[in-house]
């Protein structure tokens, strides 16, 4: 491997923090900076990361990012409080506001259940959520946790949490064919499910 | 497209700004750094980010990449300073150097001669070298430009530039079949330079 002056040495050690940058990677990255971009361009990259640190936090409400102490999402009195969407990242917030569809507000659990790499529901943003069910505070809970091992594994103990509080609704995010998915290119599991899940036509 | 809160959406610019990186993979690194990264290694990387672009120049005698005015490998007296080996980019000096095998000192063009780009030998760094050849400076000057069209049109510049100086041997990097490579994987022009230059056995 070859050694470049300490100083390109440690950039490259940084680029190499972020998720699947190899050492090549890395070294392509540096020597970006180096030629490439504009004192500028640096001096704003530098402060971007710097905010992004140090001004971004979870809503103390909902767990979703923001500025602020409280996200904007909880600030806004037209949304309908008592419904609540779980989500597992702030990104999925993001993807579901950018429906324009949605008018509740969320719980972002900014995780999922991962026995394998010992995250149990404890290490989730869970608090917030029953906190709200105990004070009678929730109509319905939508759980749309991602359709994989992990997110159905928290979907079950969410329920299983909520199972005691009769009056709220708990639902979940349909599986089925995706629109315009061709039954020859979709998965045994996604077939099954569809089935189940038929609807009167 | 999804419109992340306005820090988030700086930070994923930035990272846009590196090469071969498109929205996702910027998002992806943004949020990595939100999440994954701890406040030291956010502080480093912007640490080591200010340093590169602040604290690393080019050599005032070689062009090389320096914290200093001068180089390391130009300050050694150890070095034979009378042959010059003219290499595209500042990484080539490092690969070369890897080899422990050459003593003389190095020209860094920082660059190629791209017609395409309105790149011509005047943008390269080529002007310690020709005043070097006119003191009478210099014995050998090896030209370990790239094997691609830019690196062979740079090449024959700097030849032609130096043809009046009648003491100075010019060589060129060997062209041939690399070691351990099959012929039946070699590329026909590579296996005609390998012909031509083909040596007492």
């Amino acid at each position: 491997m070859i050694k470049y002056p300490k100083y390109l040495e440690d950039l490259i050690e940084s680029f190499k923090c972020l998720p699947g940058v190899g050492r090549k990677t890395a070294e392509r990255y540096a020597f970006s900076v180096l030629n490439d971009l504009s004192n500028i361009d640096v001096e704003e990259f530098i402060n971007n990361l710097d905010n992004v640190k140090n001004n971004i936090h979870h809503c103390k409400n909902c767990g979703n990012l923001t500025t602020n102490d409280i996200c904007d999402i909880c600030q806004d009195e037209k949304r309908n409080h008592r419904q609540i969407m779980v989500v597992e990242q702030p990104k999925d917030v993001f993807i579901i506001e950018n429906l324009n569809e949605y008018n509740g507000i969320y719980n972002v659990l900014n995780g999922s259940i991962k026995f394998a790499k010992g995250i149990s529901i404890d290490d989730l943003n869970i608090e917030p959520l029953l906190e709200k069910a105990k004070a009678n505070l929730i109509d319905e809970v939508i759980l749309a946790c991602n359709a994989t091992l992990e997110g159905e594994t928290t979907a079950k103990y969410i329920k299983e949490l909520l199972s005691d509080y009769k009056d709220i609704k708990i639902s979940r995010l349909a599986y089925g064919m995706p629109v315009g998915g061709d039954i020859e290119y979709v998965d045994e599991l996604t077939l099954l499910r569809a089935l189940e899940g038929r609807n009167k036509y």
